[in-house]
């Protein structure tokens, strides 16, 4: 990494990160220039690699720190319950923790391809821990509709990060109303 | 329309489609030039806005011959038969029309943002017009999971194109396979 004084850096990162999401959230990912992130953050160019080398690991970064985020916060949910009970919760905290990074999310699934070959496999690695923390819960409920564990929960969290294409905030319905019907369906489908 | 070559046009129109498709999958709508396009087709960027005035015109076609066919082929294969019949062809018809179309799949989600209002409308109308066969269907049916009609089909709808995302030929499951699980877990998420 390039030198950067501390305190500086540490103020940029995020406004950089920020800036990023929001660019490539809105225009994709090769349509952005780094000469466009540093205007929306208000810095000149030059200091915006004394902070990160360049766009690919940008992108990177933000897509790393989605899924880490996304673990470690279900690792602090997770009240290691009985198994309905941390399915019923898993819903739940998938469905609230993308509904608030719509950004993030959306950029995670979008710009996979325009990952390097080792940037890839490394989300993908996240992404395969993530897919297996929702199979192992299914796996212990039991139900008689688990079927292919890794495709049944492939099933289910397509079905749950769908509600970020489609959900408005003060739409027909509440947040609370969504959960408790994709709580419902999701225990129809593996039969618990 | 600009005035064309009626056969140089019949020629152009699709190869113009197929390379617009394939570059906007590949690197995102706004990153692609009409020139780039024009170069992918192997014309000069004049002949190019013979055929279609600008971009976003192209982009909006695209989407549109997408939910054109998709509605048109639906309507072919339904054989009208008992709700419950209709369901298992819907869900085969959806999982296997829309892997065949990985690249318009893709767009049809991915540039929405991209489209003008007055172009959004009208691709939206069109999606809705194809959530109303699935919820028609559902409403049939009257399993006792149906719930909230409109949020079970989003819900059903995000579950199958979600194949889209995971299958490679060759792999693990065969198309098959995974369309009978998929006809199997949506039965039960709407209790049928």
């Amino acid at each position: 990494m390039a030198r950067t004084s501390g305190s500086s850096s540490q103020k940029t990162g995020p406004l950089v990160r920020a800036a990023a999401l929001r660019l490539f959230a809105q225009h994709g990912f090769a349509a952005v220039s780094m000469r466009q992130i540093a205007a929306e953050v208000g810095v000149q160019a030059g200091a915006l690699y004394r902070y990160t080398p360049d766009k690919q690991s940008l992108l990177f970064e933000l897509m790393q720190f989605h899924m880490e985020e996304l673990l470690a916060t279900w690792e602090e949910v997770d009240a290691g319950a009985a198994p309905l009970a941390r399915l019923d919760s898993f819903v739940r905290f998938h469905i609230l923790h993308h509904l608030d990074r719509a950004d993030a999310v959306f950029i995670s699934y979008m710009e996979l391809r325009n990952l390097t070959p080792e940037n890839f496999a490394q989300i993908e690695a996240m992404r395969a821990e993530y897919e297996q923390v929702l199979e192992n819960i299914l796996v212990a409920c039991g139900g008689e509709g688990l079927g292919d564990p890794k495709l049944t929960t492939l099933a289910v969290l397509a079905m749950l990060t769908g509600v970020n294409t489609w959900y408005r905030e003060g739409g027909r319905l509440d947040r609370e109303t969504v959960v408790q019907s994709y709580v419902a369906m999701v225990r129809r489908v593996v039969g618990v």
